[in-house]
């Protein structure tokens, strides 16, 4: 055996003991040391990069590291064999993770428009914003000697008259409380109650002078990116927001790398906590923080997730979901409450989970369709939520068909050498000029930000771009020679968008075949699904009343472009519009709105699944998509051929 | 400031740093020690013995330390000021628990029979011995590709056809391990249920052939001692017994110091852990190991505690129960589940209070009345607790009116200097030659067994015997000279009633005239709070037809003796019956029978409280008691006088 140390750059160090010839990663994730590693350790994503300090590694040199890195000890984990004792430094995962989608959603003006669009839309839909929880001002007679009533009975009664009701339930919460602040308050006091028909529920109790603040969270929670706010649950008002990596990604980008790691021991532990403490936890203080909150005044939570996220959230066995025939534990739940799950909340507030309706279409996409009101028309709309999962709805207010396919995180500028999220510093948007091959592009942020790197608009438009001007072929790879196109030792091409002189970056901003290659495997999958679903309802893509895109992509998404590279069908234009994080704004309403929350249910119920895996056509379909625009080119009529 | 070292036999050192002068006791608590002292620092129970290893200790000498302790090093830490680095050893105060009391209740044979009666009563009553836990089989159609309904709606589906129901509620707790037991399973299971009314609530799920215990948890919380069953749900059988002293003594023998210290900065999470976690839990681990059970078997638990009891088990502030107008948070609750309180049993099991009456009247004594059954008879009984507190009730069908009075642990053997439970080793009766002056006594245990301490009912006979014999005053002083008797250098007389050669014990078996002046103050409150009580209803002693004595006093208890030392009132012997640990009894019944726990409700809502301390009377009265038998010998008529 010989000793691991693993050391941080903020925390101490890690000491574990490994045997000859033992994979660094797996060493790693045995000691539950967190290296970013989406790919789960199949040297495909090159993140997994520890410093080696001491000692020595049996380690692979792949594309991933630079001769320079190589030379100042960078090893990649998971070609890294263990052969003596040794030291290594592991980047700080949580600063990858900002690195890399840094903003909340809704940060931007164009998202926070987009919020308030959906609101109004889905109030127009008919959906009242109303919710069970209320503060009712409660006073109380001073208890005596002849009065000897005790606290619990005191104020069930005073509940009961001032709400007229004849059922009051106290939660132990309330009752450990109860003496000291009704003492403190002479018994003149607030509560914070659930009305449901004819009972009412004390959530909590407070002075009658103290500000009374009845909050919410509401989280999506994506496979690669969380975002969550926190609202005001009386006025609907949001009180602040943020979004963070889902901290799970070292055991894997992908759902299905996830549900085998949470197999192993002790994994589905682990995944949980990777996903409630180290993600959703410090959110929630982040935002209690920024917002003068105290975390025990959020009374309630929804959650939108998809089915395995769910799953691995309320740490129950996910496996069900990837293994024929793909029976999940569950699609709806309305049983599970924060104390279960130890999230950092008032310890007894109900959790909303968006329902699931199969393996792969999970909570984010059935409250994304609320948020989309196809529901409500008569129109036939298709809804795409582009995330790791890519999925769609299709159909209107009589029917609705969903399917899912894995799209990876290249939508969110995951996979992608220098992908980031649509915030600060992203290149949302691009043109080539086709004689000199010289970018000009839109960078989201302030005038004068300098380019951080590439998010999912930018990249679909310098892939349409470079095809435009004829520097890449049908499969992607560079074809013209130029000042900006270069190819490494391995013959890879890569498109230099941004000298680091000119970049908020240490290294030149730039795109590579491995990039197109993921992104046109990812827009591939989409359109493919698009095509399959269409076709096993007997529909064509020219039937397509609206299309509906949701997703991290960016609000700067240029659909002429996602049309030119194959990403969406060929029809009007006008037919698109962005609807931002749906999953989010979903999650929003149910929480918000009683209404909505059961209008989610039962779309949910009416909704039906396509399981693409089992249409014969799918696998072809997808293949012919995996060109630019698509090996039939008449699918694509209105395009300029080149 | 100085170092203050805590040694155990046991277990690690606690070190903490003290001021000069401080409390050696204070300081103790302060750093969570465990010291014994049933009078929380009054130096007047002498039980806060620890022995000085090194430094030095401001120690006052008391009479509670001999001169041969004293030159050992034994010191009382109440009376210790800290004046230099010292280091002490803290005797295990566990096992000073376990020393004075070792076996569980019902564990003799008489025990026993008390309790089967005490079930035939109640069941004679009217009361069915039923619940509502089942166990029922569920079988499900194994999923596949053409049937895919999720696990949890397979569930519901299967139980609402197998019970006839149409509401189905699973918790968190089933939720979690459901893909699990129906995969191992074939879909083949065990549902242990709550069955009310048209809904039905799963508790837990097992695989078809394994075994399926349903568990139920009775407790005795004592301010003194816990004592406890297990039994099977399905059928009432005893699985495991057990009792232990009160974790919570070291912060006081009886409730006001302990409400005291619950006051103090985290006193309430203290007493609560004392209880919990010192006393319940392992409790549980020791029965659960005794009858091969796990702890996550027990799915339902019932307490019968006094109203300080049930308070301080909650964490909930029992301040007020001491101050005037005396008004708890609670008298019922039905809020509490265990994993409220950590209590290691199924998580989401319901926790059955008895519910409380008063301040001073508890759930011991509403599920005690249960026991008594004196709510079921025209005949007008008294039913008396014989605890630390002393609880009455009186009445019958038509009425009942209960009170309580602060009798201190001397029933049970506290501040009795050689005092235990009624277990092996106990005298639990005894006679004296008037001549001789030599004792002559039954022992609790096998033949053979030598004495190892007095418990209640062994005292009342000595001191009867005693003042038959004009061995001590009617103030409880030795009046006569021998070979047993004897006065240390104090003053204090004492009796022995066996040298520790024919002992069982370290030292020699002795009754002194602090323990009979406890014993004269216990008897004396219970005979006052009776006649105040009586006199309150314009009812005379004479009215009284059937007296039920319950608590650890033992069911050695001789009657007659009882009435002679003043501690009853003087009617026919046949009218008095001792039944048992009531609470305990009571605390069985309720969480067995689901009729048993609303009958007690109704008890509690019809039983009238008398606070003794408005009463005008009490005082006076309870200063005449003080006397063997009585300082109004007319209230003896059937007495032979000395």
């Amino acid at each position: 055996m010989y000793k691991v140390t693993f050391k941080f750059e903020n925390s101490e160090d890690v000491e574990v003991f490994a045997a000859l010839g033992e994979n660094l990663l797996e060493v790693a994730k045995k000691a539950n040391v967190a290296i970013d590693a989406p790919c789960n350790g199949n040297a495909a994503c090159g993140k997994c990069k520890v410093k080696l300090v001491g000692g020595e590694l049996d380690s692979a040199k792949t594309r991933h590291i630079t001769d320079e890195e190589y030379a100042q000890g960078w090893r990649l984990s998971c070609v890294s064999k263990v052969i003596a004792d040794v030291e290594v430094l592991v980047p700080d995962i949580a600063s990858a993770y900002r690195s890399r989608m840094k903003v909340a959603d809704l940060g931007s003006t164009e998202e926070l428009q987009i919020f308030e669009q959906t609101k109004a839309d889905i109030a127009e839909a008919g959906i009242g914003f109303k919710n069970d929880l209320e503060v009712v001002a409660i006073t109380m007679d001073v208890p005596s000697l002849d009065d000897t009533m005790p606290d619990n009975e005191r104020l069930v009664w005073a509940v009961e008259a001032a709400c007229g009701v004849s059922r009051v339930k106290l939660p132990f919460a309330v009752l450990k409380k109860l003496a000291g602040v009704l003492r403190a308050s002479s018994f003149d006091v607030q509560c914070i109650i659930r009305r449901a028909e004819d009972k009412v529920e004390v959530l909590d109790i407070l002075p009658a002078g103290a500000e009374a603040k009845v909050c919410g969270l509401a989280i999506d929670i994506g496979t690669t990116t969380v975002s969550a706010l926190i609202i005001n649950m009386l006025d609907g008002s949001i009180l602040a927001k943020a979004s963070a990596g889902n901290g799970q990604i070292r055991y894997g980008a992908d759902v299905i790398n996830r549900i085998i790691e949470q197999q192993k021991e002790g994994g589905r532990k682990k995944l949980q906590d990777a996903i409630i403490k180290e993600t959703i936890n410090p959110l929630i203080h982040t935002m209690c923080q920024s917002a003068g909150l105290n975390t025990r005044q959020i009374y309630r939570m929804c959650v939108a997730g998809n089915t395995t996220m769910n799953h691995l959230l309320l740490g129950v066995d996910a496996d069900p979901v990837r293994m024929e025939p793909y029976i999940p534990t569950f699609f709806e739940t309305n049983s599970v409450y924060a104390n279960d799950l130890g999230i950092d909340i008032y310890e007894h507030a109900r959790i909303i989970m968006a329902p699931n309706i199969g393996s792969y279409v999970g909570g984010d996409i059935t409250a994304g369709t609320l948020a989309s009101t196809i529901w409500n028309k008569e129109e036939m709309s298709l809804f795409i939520d582009l995330g790791t999962n890519g999925e769609l709805v299709f159909g209107n207010a009589e029917f609705m068909m969903s399917c899912a396919c894995s799209a990876g995180p290249a939508f969110e500028g995951g996979d992608i050498s220098c992908g980031m999220r649509a915030t600060d510093g992203a290149i949302e948007a691009c043109k080539i000029d086709k004689e000199t091959m010289e970018p000009t592009f839109t960078i989201v942020g302030d005038e004068g930000q300098k380019p951080v790197g590439l998010c999912g608009s930018g990249i679909i438009d310098v892939i349409s771009e470079l095809f435009r001007c004829g520097m890449i072929s049908p499969k992607g790879k560079f074809i013209r020679e130029g000042e900006r196109i270069r190819h490494d030792k391995y013959g890879m091409g890569s498109y230099v968008l941004a000298f680091k002189e000119n970049a908020a970056s240490v290294k030149d901003i730039e795109i590579t075949e491995v990039d197109i290659d993921n992104f046109i495997r990812a827009k591939g999958a989409i359109f493919s699904a698009i095509r399959v679903m269409l076709q096993s309802l007997d529909f064509d893509v020219s039937m397509i009343d609206h299309v509906y895109v949701a997703g991290g992509i960016g609000s700067g998404i240029n659909m002429k472009n996602a049309v030119s590279i194959g990403m969406f069908p060929d029809i009007e234009l006008e037919k698109f519009s962005y609807i931002g994080n749906s999953s989010l704004s979903g999650a929003y309403t149910m929480l918000y709105s009683t209404e909505a929350e059961a209008k989610v249910a039962e779309l949910s119920h009416n909704m039906t699944y396509l399981e693409l895996s089992n249409e014969p056509t799918y696998m072809d379909e997808f293949v012919a998509c995996c060109f630019i625009p698509h090996t039939d080119a008449t699918l694509f009529p209105s395009l300029e051929m080149y």
